[in-house]
């Protein structure tokens, strides 16, 4: 049965809050993310931002590794509630971004038309093939634990996160700040609405749609699919149905536990990647043996089917990425590019700042280069962050960025 | 192949312009249709507007009879650019509502967003199925004749209409109005922002996109069709590639010359359905014979799928609208229900009204019914109308609703 890649996109404004996703150039940046990662995985370039997909040290986003791997997989975007639309057809369900979830996510009547689009988009989807189900949202590792929560699980400090070192203080504060509104555990629109985001209650929905139509579901991605996981049973769905495709990198990490969370859901099966990018020539992707990244954009399951399939994933990957570099080097030289080639390109710190526009992130000192083809919005450079992936060689509030500004 | 059935939905203001889709209740009850179109394609009931999908006299949406003909087709719908978006899940492409062609109807920059999307929605879509396009966009076969005059093609006149009686003095004045403002040929990108609209350009992309990923298509429509294999050509497609699906009562049209026009812009193929609805029990559908409806919401291809499969398709369609009327039944029993049983219970006109709202179309001594299953917006209630079906017992100002409330 082939396999068709659902990317499932929003915003949560729990993003905005300093240090949860270390947000880069400015808060507001993690906004664009979910819209660079969709057009990045569909194109091979982005359309929103002229910013190439990886941090200044050469940290490629996960969408660079999945659609390195999944090439032939049909790829469908849909739009649960974001701030920043993805700029290539976009499945919209109804929803809207979401709130802060100390304030209360998103309103019911929204909650509840996203919630049956997504149903409806799942049974529709179902019998064109297994569905694999990604997802792209700053912040979506606090708004899963605050769902787990509102359902009834103790998911206190078991969400992971991009950074090798998990802000769990600041994100238990925010959740406990969030739960206090509630008594858990609150029904699946309710958890959603109250202190979720758009995104899990999409995931939740479209699985559980196509699960009803007799399809087969697979939710890509690190901890938040448990708690979409947590969200479709509530709903109704046999979790056992469900399987979660995810990284070592996740399911090895010793500051969250998905395996433990989608036992206590009743998740189906658990399967994880097992390449090692430890041997990489580049730097950037060695990273992630450190504990960068970890997941996002269905990742996992990008690499578990390359596996399966007897493919060198990582040297797939390295000829992406050096593409990705290549395609970003024209515009300067960077002083210290005696270092290993492809990483010097983007890890350079003393190039001059690109052009900067009041309606984008701005570029706060990233290295500033052209890609070889020039987007519509060329001229709003910024960097992009996410994840709280923290540099390793500065200090951390200057560290984080999933984007780099060309 | 499996097939899958791709609704392209969207609006041109050219619907308000009065008596060209003779409009129903009010000229902006037009821009409704599509969303219901698609709604009932999907769902098999309306959401936007608690509305039965037939006129007064029981002559049924085309969209009636697409689903009860294409039940297990998986089915998009894509939102090219409508004022009222359909409350299903839906593709948008970044497009805009279509505005009046006598002043031009979109931006240049939109309609160029709009075909790249397209295009690319076309290439992840081919591989999963033959894809069948069809359309709902009230004032299409003016923006037709427009686009293909201004691609340079004499279709003054040889599109067709949804009435027995085509407007097309009017409709050639609005075309004369239009393209007196450019030179033909013109290029697709400027046809569709000059002259056309959303729906044809994004039918045309879609084509494009999915031929060059070696995939099939097939155009379900009537002479709108031909427009956006013009378009699809003047994009540099080759036409020899499309085949056009469509109804007899298109073909048969003395009014129109789709055959001609998809000769002259070099289309492969055209086939027709060849069930006929002369011997139904129901009124509504005897109409069909009398040169109303015609085409719309890939009826066509819906008839040719279940001729080609050895079904009834009249019997299926006939279930499928006793069903439908049956749920609108309890309300209330007119004075005329001595006469033939459905279609009596469309075309009472002496019910009372239904209440009004300011947001939706008036219901303008309708009937009005409840259905069996509410929706959240069934205290709209409301007419509605589309491609000028004009009513077989009252005066034309009156008739053509396509819609009724409920």
């Amino acid at each position: 049965m082939r396999d068709v890649l659902v990317l499932v996109v929003g915003t949560t404004d729990v993003s905005l809050i300093p240090g949860i996703s270390i947000a880069g150039p400015s808060p507001e940046a993690t906004h664009y993310t979910p819209a660079l990662d969709a057009e990045y995985l569909l194109l091979g370039r982005t359309r929103t931002l002229g910013v190439v997909p990886t941090t200044p040290d050469g940290i490629p986003t996960p969408a660079v590794i999945t659609r390195a791997l999944t090439a032939g997989v049909p790829k469908v975007v849909v739009d649960a509630g974001s701030r920043v639309p993805p700029r290539v057809p976009r499945v919209a369900l109804g929803g809207v971004p979401g709130g802060d979830i100390r304030r209360g996510a998103m309103p019911r009547a929204a909650a509840e038309e996203l919630a049956a689009n997504a149903r409806l988009l799942g049974s529709q989807l179902a019998p064109l093939g297994r569905l694999v189900l990604g997802e792209s949202m700053p912040g979506g590792t606090t708004t899963a634990m605050a769902i787990l929560i509102a359902l009834g699980y103790d998911a206190w400090g078991r969400t992971s996160s991009a950074a090798p070192r998990n802000p769990k203080a600041l994100k238990e504060a925010v959740v406990r700040e969030a739960v206090s509104r509630i008594s858990p555990p609150l029904d699946a629109i309710s958890a959603a609405a109250e202190v979720g985001d758009p995104v899990h209650l999409a995931l939740a929905a479209i699985a559980l749609g196509a699960a009803e139509s007799g399809g087969e579901v697979a939710l890509a991605g690190g901890t938040q699919m448990a708690a979409a996981a947590a969200l479709y049973r509530a709903m109704g769905g046999d979790a056992g149905r469900l399987r979660i495709l995810t990284t070592r990198w996740i399911v090895e990490d010793p500051e969250s536990d998905l395996l433990g969370l989608a036992r206590e859901v009743g998740v189906g099966a658990v399967e994880h990647s097992r390449t090692s990018f430890a041997g990489s020539r580049m730097e950037g992707l060695r990273a992630f043996e450190r504990g960068y990244v970890k997941e996002g954009v269905a990742m996992g399951y990008a690499l578990i089917r390359a596996e399966g399939m007897g493919l060198d994933a990582l040297g797939i990957v390295e000829g992406e990425l050096e593409g990705l570099l290549g395609r970003a080097r024209p515009a300067r030289r960077s002083p210290g590019s005696g270092r290993r080639r492809a990483d010097s390109r983007t890890s350079a710190p003393d190039t001059p700042r690109g052009p900067q526009s009041a309606s984008a992130p701005q570029s706060d000192g990233w290295v500033a280069r052209r890609s070889g083809h020039g987007s519509r919005r060329a001229a709003r450079r910024g960097a992009m962050d996410r994840r709280s992936a923290e540099h390793p060689r500065r200090a951390p509030e200057r560290s984080p960025h999933r984007w780099t500004a060309r």
